[in-house]
C-alpha cells in the first residue's frame, strides 16, 4: 500500500464519518446513512478520477467502499449522542486536509503544473463535502465558512511547493496535510 | 438489438414519461418537457458509462435520444388529464427496476465484482429520477421514500446472484428487474 | 491559436464575467468570486469533455483557468457599482451563444450527428450557467427565461446545417454564434 493509497483510505473513513453524523443528525435509517457515508468519502476522488481521466479509484479497490460503509455504523450507533455539529467539522477538516494532498499528488504523478495540481487538490477536498451538505439539506460548508477552500488550497500549494524543493515524498505530504488541516483546526477552535 | 440494449431502450421511454409528465406538472412549454424527459432517461445510464469510463450509451445510438423525446409527446398531450403524481410513479419504478439491471449487467461485463456491481445497478437507477426531481424542484423521490433505493440494490443483487448460480442470461435479468419493481410496487399499492 | 481555442477563450472570458458579477452581487470574497468565475467558465465545456470522452480542455491550457480568474478582478472591482442583472445577462448570452458554436464543432470533429452535435453545443451554453445560478442561489435562467436553451439549441443547429451546405469554416462559427446571440440578445432588449 502506497502513502497515497493510505492517505485515500483514511480520508475515504474520517469523510465517511462526517457524512454518517450528517445523516444520522437527519434521522435517516441505516440505509441512508451508508448512502451519505459514501458521498463525502468517495465523491471528491471520484470527480478527480474522472476529470483527470484515469479509472475511479475505488473501482478496483472495492475496499473503499467497505470502509465507507464501516463508518456508517459507529454513525448509527453514537449518532444522537455525539451528534453535535462540531463532532462532525472535525472529521470533515480531517478528510478536507488528506484530500487536498492526494488530489493534488495524483495530478503531479500525471504531469500537470501547479495550477491544475493546486485546483485539484481544491477540488478533490471538497466536492465530497459539498455533495453530502447538499443531500442532507444543510447550506454547504464550502459555502457557509469564509475559510474551507482556502485551507484546501494552500495545503496543495504547501505540498507542491515542499515537493518541488526537491523534499522526500512523505515530507510535503504530511506538511501539507498539517497545513491545511491546521488552518481548519485554527477556524473552529477560534469560534 | 440484445437483451440488454432492449431494456435500456424501455428504461429510457417509461423514465421519460415520468420526466414527461413532472414537467406537464410544472405547465412547462413541449421544450421544457422535452428536456426533463430525457434527464431521467439518460441521467442514470450516462453516470454508469461515465463512471465505468465507456462510451457514453446514447452517442452512439441516438434512437435513445429520439425515443426519450417523443416520450414528451404523449405527456405533454395528456399531461394535465393525467398527471397524477400516482401515474408518474408507476412509470418510475418501471425504469427504475430495469436500469437497476442494466446498470448491474454493465458492470459484470466490466467484470467487476458484487460490491461494483451492485453499486453500479442502484446508481444507474436512482440517479436520472434525482436529475428529474431537482429540476422540478420536488423533493427527490430518493430521499422522500424509505424504500426507494433499497429496491434498486436488491434487484441488483438478485440479478448478480442468479448470474452467479449459473442460470441463462435472461432469468437473472428478468427476475432481477421485477424483483425491484416489485418490491416498488407493493409499496405504491399499499399505501 | 484555432477558431475553437479563440472561441472557447472568448466564451470563458464572458461567462466568466457573469460568474463574478454574480457572485459579486451575493458579497462573496475576492476567493468566492474568482471560484464562482470558474464555474460558467469551465462548467459546460467540462461536461461536454467529459461526455464525449475527450481530455478535459483546460487540463492542458492552463491560461484558461487565468483568464477566468482575470475576470475576477474586474467583477470585484466594479461589482457593487455595475453589479444590475442586466449587466449579468449580457455576459451570459455572449458566453451561451459562443459555447453553443463551440460545443456542436467539437462534437462534429469527433464525427457525431446533428442530433449529438445539437444537443452538445445545447448542453455546452447550458451547463456551466446552470451551475453559477445553483452557486449563487438563483432560479437558474435555463429554468426561469423561457427562450434560453431554445436559443442555443438554434445557433448550434445554424452552425451544423450551415457546415454541411459546405461554407468554410468560419462562415458557420460566426454565424451560428450571431444566431444564438441575437435570439437572446432580442429577449433581452425587449423586455
Amino acid at each position: 500500500m502506497t502513502l497515497l493509497e493510505l492517505a485515500d483510505a483514511i480520508g475515504v473513513f474520517v469523510f465517511a464519518l462526517s457524512g454518517g453524523l450528517a445523516a444520522s443528525r437527519q434521522k435517516m435509517d441505516l440505509f441512508g446513512i451508508g448512502v451519505v457515508s459514501l458521498l463525502p468519502a468517495i465523491g471528491g476522488g471520484t470527480l478527480r478520477d474522472l476529470l483527470l481521466n484515469r479509472e475511479v479509484f475505488w473501482l478496483n479497490e472495492p475496499e473503499t467502499i467497505l470502509i465507507a460503509l464501516a463508518a456508517a455504523v459507529p454513525a448509527f450507533l453514537l449518532g444522537q449522542r455525539i451528534a453535535r455539529f462540531k463532532t462532525l467539522l472535525w472529521f470533515d477538516a480531517a478528510g478536507m486536509a488528506l484530500f487536498a494532498v492526494t488530489g493534488a499528488a495524483v495530478a503531479m504523478d500525471a504531469g500537470y503544473g501547479p495550477l491544475i495540481i493546486i485546483m485539484m487538490g481544491t477540488m478533490t477536498a471538497s466536492f465530497g463535502g459539498l455533495l453530502r451538505d447538499i443531500v442532507c439539506n444543510e447550506i454547504p460548508l464550502i459555502l457557509r465558512e469564509d475559510i474551507y477552500a482556502t485551507a484546501a488550497l494552500i495545503g496543495a500549494a504547501a505540498f507542491w511547493g515542499l515537493t518541488e524543493l526537491g523534499l522526500p515524498a512523505p515530507i510535503p505530504f504530511f506538511a501539507g496535510a498539517a497545513v491545511a488541516f491546521g488552518i481548519r483546526a485554527f477556524v473552529l477552535i477560534m469560534r
